[in-house]
């Protein structure tokens, strides 16, 4: 099995898949100087939050370094590289791994030598990336141990290889569990309205030789009963202290299906993702997105141009409808508030 | 209010609305020959099984009057008339109204005298034109009792007046609620794989200008949680002997997350909808239909081309978790299979 690699580093050069042309062409692209990260990042050319924060570390040395090949030294130097992150920062507003990645290369602009400077950014950007690869194998390798043998899963959204730099997170452990030998299917809800499951989760298990069938959202409950569906697994957006998890429109739906068919439903996230600030859920804010993405579909017209669109990007599941929450710490059961509560504080 | 009249009779010529133009355009096709009339059905100009019924209806009037201008008569005009129900036979597989008005029809044949001949043709179609209105309203009248003042309810697929030659079964109910001033929001599923929901629900409701909201089908859930939704109405494709419906793929999965957040969930369809000769849902087929459905939309790639995939066009939902089932000739509560055997013996 062999699972896609959506950001590498080779001989000091960046390279990503181009995710706008999937799922209909594979097709590498080198990011030769800031503007170019800054806007594959912006047009959604690379996106999952995790997958950001390691591009846009890399976006950081691009950009020291082509700055020093131009001759710039010293305090000019690092006024330019302040101004490329600057342009880094305001390309997404919400992906936390974007803010985090930017800070920890920032730290390194009090470094006295240029090219000491340079060297120590191009080592926190392979670490963040090595990180970031480490934290989904954790998670795959404690997920899968949740997963029976010979079993049919669920998923939502994408979650994997295309939205991290490792195999991802809900993705990752069904990459694990399958390279164990556990898995036999993978439904994959298309998940409306942007139809990321189709398009990339679809196509990166396809790519890496794991059985896969792609459903529309409203066939769940079906499959769920006719299929004999073992598992269900998802990402997180944000969880909050008792466990409410925020995620994906959809996911709230899948957990009251998955119940009522008495499937296991499992959350899988990083601890980054944990929002020790917000006590349950209905703290959480949904952002409603345009109204033009359930209108349309990839740009055909579906629905009359003028009516009106509820289009909630999030909803919240509850955490009495979550079986148990995997992070890269291990796996958090039921008791939920206490149990975050004492992984969080190791 | 005014409800589109997907068909019309109007001095002796069939004008339909052409239902693969919308929701872009709105517009009104004469149907002039018997062969116009099969190609309409064919290439789902008009569409839903009823009005399949009354446009094949009118269908044969059209052919017959065209084949009598011409100067067929006797035997030979009788020998073409079948010839052209025979056309239209072979346009739908599967809508048993198509087979019920082409054989109201056929009876006609009989009449010695081509001219009364003709004229009790035009005689029926214009009666199953008028049966099919009735029997929506009827259902209307009946469902509408059940729906609380200030309502918001929710629907899938298309059941109203594009699928009848009325105002439909359940958006015939939420139409004629409307009317009553009882309902003061619709939400229309948008209805994946073939999207009848945006495409004709929103656009047949925002024209009558009852307020609706297109949402995807993953949105669901969280619209019954957080909108409150205080009904669900979808329509039948199939109904067993003991309650249990077979209708449009998703509606399985409605009527669990209906049960979850306590909302009744009803079901539309007149008597003809019952197949008394089975007795549960586990004897109605499945059919699975052409992945592309799924992998395309309008030629627009959006899962890889050559990845698998699970069609079901419907799903079939047990009736224990059915609130009622309303006909024209009444509403049936549970226990389904004694009710059901009573208001059909009548």
């Amino acid at each position: 099995m062999e699972v896609v690699k959506s950001v590498k580093w080779e001989d000091g050069k960046l390279i990503v898949v181009d995710q706008t042309l999937l799922p209909v062409e594979y097709r590498e692209v080198e990011l030769k100087t800031v503007e170019d990260v800054a806007s594959a990042i912006k047009r959604l050319v690379v996106r999952g939050a995790p997958l950001i924060g390691v591009v846009a570390g890399y976006g950081v040395v691009v950009g020291a370094k082509r700055l020093i090949e131009k001759g710039l030294k010293g305090k000019k130097l690092r006024e330019e590289i302040e101004n490329a992150v600057e342009l880094l920062r305001r390309t997404r507003p919400t992906a936390y791994n974007l803010f985090y990645a930017l800070s920890r290369q920032r730290e390194h602009l009090a470094v006295s030598d240029d090219e000491e400077m340079l060297l120590a950014m191009e080592k926190t950007a392979v670490q963040m990336h090595e990180e970031d690869r480490l934290m989904c194998e954790k998670m795959g390798l404690y997920g899968a141990e949740l997963v029976e043998p010979d079993s049919v899963v669920l998923t939502h959204c994408n979650t994997g290889a295309l939205a991290t730099a490792g195999i991802g997170t809900a993705l990752g452990v069904i990459y694990m569990a399958y390279s164990q030998g556990k898995i036999k299917l993978v439904f994959a809800d298309e998940t409306r309205p942007l139809l990321q499951g189709a398009r990339l989760t679809a196509w990166e298990l396809h790519r890496a030789g794991v059985p896969v069938k792609v459903i529309c959202d409203d066939m769940a409950g079906v499959v769920m009963r006719d299929k004999k569906v073992n598992a269900v697994f998802v990402g997180a957006d944000r969880i909050a202290r008792n466990g409410d998890t925020a995620n994906k429109i959809g996911t709230y739906a899948l957990s009251i299906l998955a119940k009522y068919h008495g499937i296991p439903f499992y959350v899988v996230a990083p601890s980054t993702t944990f929002d020790l600030s917000i006590e349950t859920g209905k703290d959480i804010p949904i952002e409603e997105r345009n109204p033009d993405e359930v209108r349309k579909f990839r740009g055909e017209q579906t629905a009359p141009p003028d009516v009106d669109v509820y289009n909630p990007a999030f909803d919240v599941t509850p955490s009495e409808l979550i079986t148990a929450i995997i992070t890269e710490k291990g796996v958090i059961h039921p008791p939920f508030k206490d149990n975050i509560e004492r992984l969080m504080s190791r």
